[in-house]
């Protein structure tokens, strides 16, 4: 590797052999030295905290690709740590089969990889793909380009990474990029009754059509409406508006009685 | 069930069984009709997503207590749907075993069951004792009382629940409520080299000594100081900030195309 190329860490929660993960590695070669530390497979379903209760193996898959037997947190964890060479410029996270907007950002694997590395201070985004296969990767990865040479020039505001959604359409068919908010499914929560064959009642969650907050500058209809949408997610979930609000609120006793101490 | 008292739906990550959640629903209680739809069995390392892929199963395990197969969102939206005769005027989920604190806060199965009250406008809030066993349950009750109370008379603003954390000390060495932001955790991410018995070397997370940034208003350092903390957690993770910064630049050339195009 030489001094002067950017150190690019490249992870997904789909594991280290998704077609996905290995367009963002070529991507990522292209503007600096890109090293894959990836689940040695799929770990969409699995806790996103670190692994504490276990040991975890690292497997040399390929050059500059490793896997490891954990989560995507976990990859990003022991690749800082323990197998780059040098700490990494960037963490890009994906490309994920299947989008990640609105309140699912806050249950996606692909998103928590970009997560720690922004806990660890590293400027950090995530890409995924909408829609269902043929996966069109190729359309996403001069996005993931883009975005990444951005960040690597002007880094990010502090404990804020990107959520990049790029529509999942031929090469040539996708808009320019848009920045966009996250936006807010609102489900019917469709719930149809069905039975057993011993003739128990069960739900089964599904059917109905979420639809979502309106608003073009909202994550879900950039990405609707043919745009790459990029969001800058905020680690910090407080609502300051509400913490003022709450401090004045008879809640706050203890606040007040420090106040009527001093 | 009174026309008068307010429905107040009861659950968490834990299970059904969990003395947590028995505390909970003996607190809440107090001030209304208390229902309990709760997971049939621990399902903290379970996704938090809604369970789409198969059909869910309902089972009566007392008198206003309710299990279901599935995660504590699964839980909140067949309550919802299916169970209760009204519309609840709050969820309450825990009290859980172990904090929710910081970070954390995006991966909790406790909070996610208020995330989802919240998603279908329903105030929420999540509750949690921060320690470990014994748990003083009852040392948690009056404080999720004080807190339903509260949310009851005022409401809370859009799209933001109450997280809630009560030190696990015995009853009466608690002290009052303290309004707080996020906390950050700062990893020292400690990860030892160990080897297994036939030599392989492998990676355990752990024994390194996380700390909190510093700061009274904290969530963590409220507990550390033997206050409840009350955390006002947005479901909205845009960075607005940011967004705007964003939107200036170069990225952003989708705007401006639009513009130039009026």
């Amino acid at each position: 590797m030489s001094a002067q190329r950017p150190l690019i860490l490249v992870t997904n929660d789909d594991g280290v052999h998704s077609p996905g993960i290995l367009a963002l590695f070529r991507a990522m070669q292209q503007i600096g030295d890109a090293v894959i530390v990836a689940p040695d497979r799929e770990r969409s379903a699995v806790s996103h905290a670190l692994t504490l209760h276990r040991p975890l193996k690292v497997e040399t898959v390929g050059e500059n690709i490793f896997s490891v037997n954990g989560t995507p947190t976990d990859c990003v964890a022991i690749a800082v740590q323990k197998i780059l060479q040098r700490r990494p410029h960037l963490v890009a996270s994906g490309i994920n089969k299947g989008a990640n907007l609105g309140d699912d950002v806050t249950y996606s694997g692909t998103v928590s990889a970009a997560i720690e590395g922004t806990i660890l201070n590293i400027p950090s985004f995530a890409i995924s793909l909408c829609g269902d296969r043929p996966f069109h990767f190729d359309t996403a990865m001069p996005f993931a380009i883009e975005v990444a040479r951005y960040i690597l020039e002007t880094s990010l505001p502090y404990d804020t990474l990107l959520n990049v959604n790029v529509p999942n359409l031929p090469k040539g068919s996708v808009k320019d990029i848009r920045i966009t908010r996250q936006g807010k499914r609102v489900y019917d929560n469709a719930i149809q009754d069905i039975y057993s064959p011993w003739g128990d009642k069960h739900y089964w969650i599904g059917g109905g059509k979420p639809y979502w907050e309106q608003g073009e500058d909202m994550d879900m209809q950039a990405v609707l409406d043919g745009h790459v949408s990029v969001t800058p997610i905020h680690l910090d979930l407080t609502n300051y508006e509400a913490l003022a609000m709450l401090k004045k609120s008879p809640l706050n006793r203890s606040g007040k009685q420090e106040e009527g101490a001093c």
